[in-house]
């Protein structure tokens, strides 16, 4: 018997993506590795970034950061059109997911909402499925109850989906757009929609969009919209920004969920040296476009080469795509282990409705050349 | 009415110590501002840190971290001679604070272990009043309760700590120590007495280290002790390596405590960056050392010249100093804003048993000299 709370005594942690020690190699994939299993861009940070990372000074590392993350809150809100007040950093998007929950919802047994309906997910969080399997870990180290609400057969909403979370009476929504694993984009109508259904009921939804700068809009129109006072984005420069490394998200949403959030943090939730970086990032916006477009020209061209070898593979908005492999080929785990022995690395996912799909990070034109004929292998 | 838990909504958020937006000066205080608030090294980084951030490259930023800064764990292994299961590393000592509540108590509503005792603190925290601010904030987030034990009129534990603990259903208690805000040290003998009553009641003890390294010893012993099972230690590099804008802490403690805390942090809870600079730091603790020991004789030299000056200062084993203004001169409140006019920036708690005191942090020598001239004002 542990001394810790029996939901983490029974916790299966979350399990990330494989990160082989062996250099990763944008070239021939002669003796390195082409990692396209964890969606981090293909291209490097800029200039701009490492050269806000050396400024900073050892007066600057002796000293407590500015706690709320100002100056970067300043650059993200004049960039989306919102206020600082609309914006909370956090180390990394995982800590805002960790957050949103903590802050929203109720663990077991402490329900005292009593006009909230007596269902086993009351008080809960409520996901769409397939999705990101973060989510569940950590309702689970929240214990909080969990909605699952099945996706369509192209994973897509179905229509019933805001009722359900509000009869079951969940207090958080937390949908992917674009989705994942699948990158499919859901319409700006929809999501208004389920928001507005969903405020009625009490319920927040957290539109995670870890992947949005790979697809063709953002949910931002729903956050400048008064009325949905319930709506945040989350935003992270793991992806976008080639920043998987620093750990840096951020939410946006009305100023009172955002305040709520900020009580709920850390005291000192992002260090000096990930505010210098990621303000650079968002400064110097231009630049990550620019990889945004070699991975979004790729993305069409990858699509394209995986349906001429017989793969299905759905139109993704993001920097990956899921392919089904032909009928009567190789399974998709065998495919995702004779990759992985010629240190080809993809994503894999043994659980329901995934288990004959691949998940396939975009990487550079060169990557992307070493895959495709691992492919044929 | 938000939608956030009743818990979060009543919270009233920590409050860090001010942070000056101008400069601050280890000089004559001309124009600059003299920061002796917030315990802070007063020495910068050695150049071995700076330069591990320097070493970190674009490629090394757009991939995920190492996800549990496992060099990390294996250098402080080394240096603490234990393993690296015996170590976690997090954002901030702040996270494990924060986790460490969120793993071993149980939020109101939720207790299930039936042999605990009933009362009011069941499933809670325990912590001796006063101490460090930032954990009845935590406990309120997790809306855990609270048992404040009230230490004798010297700061020191009372013998009766543990057992009214235990009695009380606690399932953590957290002690700072050397403790803050007075610096006074408790023995090896104390701790190892409450861990072994602690245990028999179930309960973990958190030793929170965050000043050791100005101390005469630290409480490693009771972790390389396999019966005290229950036992973790906090470390932070803030104050010891100078390196509060980094934003580094980590727990030692027994394997099965530190898995269980593994499994509840966030998925990459430390960035490239820290980790690189926080292996750097412990792997030059002798140049760490050089400031500890500049900051030890500095301490010695405040305590005598404030008590020259009539004020009333226990024996601090930390890096700052807890000063009772002499009776009949101005009060403690009265010197803070006197000193704050002056640019000279020191801590004061308006709480029971601190409002008649100053909190001050040892600064380099000519920091240090600004203060008692200021005093004198």
């Amino acid at each position: 018997m542990g001394y810790e709370r029996d939901n983490i005594g029974r916790l299966a942690a979350y399990a990330p993506g494989e990160q082989p020690t062996t250099g990763a190699s944008g070239g021939a994939g002669g003796g390195g590795v082409v990692k396209l299993n964890t969606n981090e861009n293909p291209y490097p940070p800029c200039d701009a970034v490492l050269k806000a990372i050396a400024g900073v000074t050892g007066e600057m590392l002796r000293r407590y950061p500015q706690p709320s993350a100002l100056r970067f809150r300043q650059v993200a809100a004049a960039v989306h059109g919102v206020t600082p007040e609309h914006i909370i950093a956090t180390n990394g998007g995982d800590e805002l997911l960790r957050m949103v929950i903590g802050v929203f919802c109720q663990p077991r047994g402490e329900l005292t909402d009593t006009s909230t309906p007596s269902g086993t997910t009351a008080g809960g969080l409520a996901m769409a499925e397939p999705s990101y399997s973060l989510y569940p870990v950590l309702a689970d180290i929240h214990n909080t109850p969990l909605l699952r609400v099945p996706l369509d057969d192209n994973f897509g909403l179905t229509a019933d989906f805001a009722d359900r979370v509000v009869q079951a009476g969940c207090k958080l929504a937390i949908l992917v757009n674009p989705h994942a694993p699948s990158g499919r984009l859901e319409s700006l109508a929809t999501l208004r929609s389920i928001a507005a259904t969903l405020r009625r009921g009490g319920c927040v939804l957290l539109i995670d969009e870890a992947y949005v700068d790979f697809a063709t809009r953002d949910a931002l129109p729903l956050v400048r919209d008064e009325a949905l006072d319930n709506v945040l984005l989350l935003r992270t420069l793991s992806k976008g920004y080639s920043l998987a490394g620093l750990r840096f998200g951020y939410g946006i949403g009305h100023p009172r969920l955002i305040a709520a959030l900020h009580k709920a943090r850390d005291s000192y939730n992002v260090d000096v040296l990930a505010q210098a970086a990621a303000t650079a990032a968002l400064e110097h916006r231009d630049e990550a476009r620019k990889t945004w477009e070699k991975v979004i020209a790729e993305r069409e061209r990858v699509t394209m080469e995986l349906r001429g070898r017989g793969f299905v593979v759905p139109e993704s908005q993001s920097n990956f795509v899921l392919a089904t492999p032909p009928a009567g080929s190789r399974s998709a785990k065998e495919i995702y282990e004779s990759l992985k022995a010629g240190n080809i690395f993809v994503r894999y996912f043994d659980q329901d409705r995934l288990r004959d799909k691949l998940r396939i990070t975009i990487g550079t034109v060169e990557q992307n050349e070493v895959l495709l004929r691992g492919l044929e292998g």
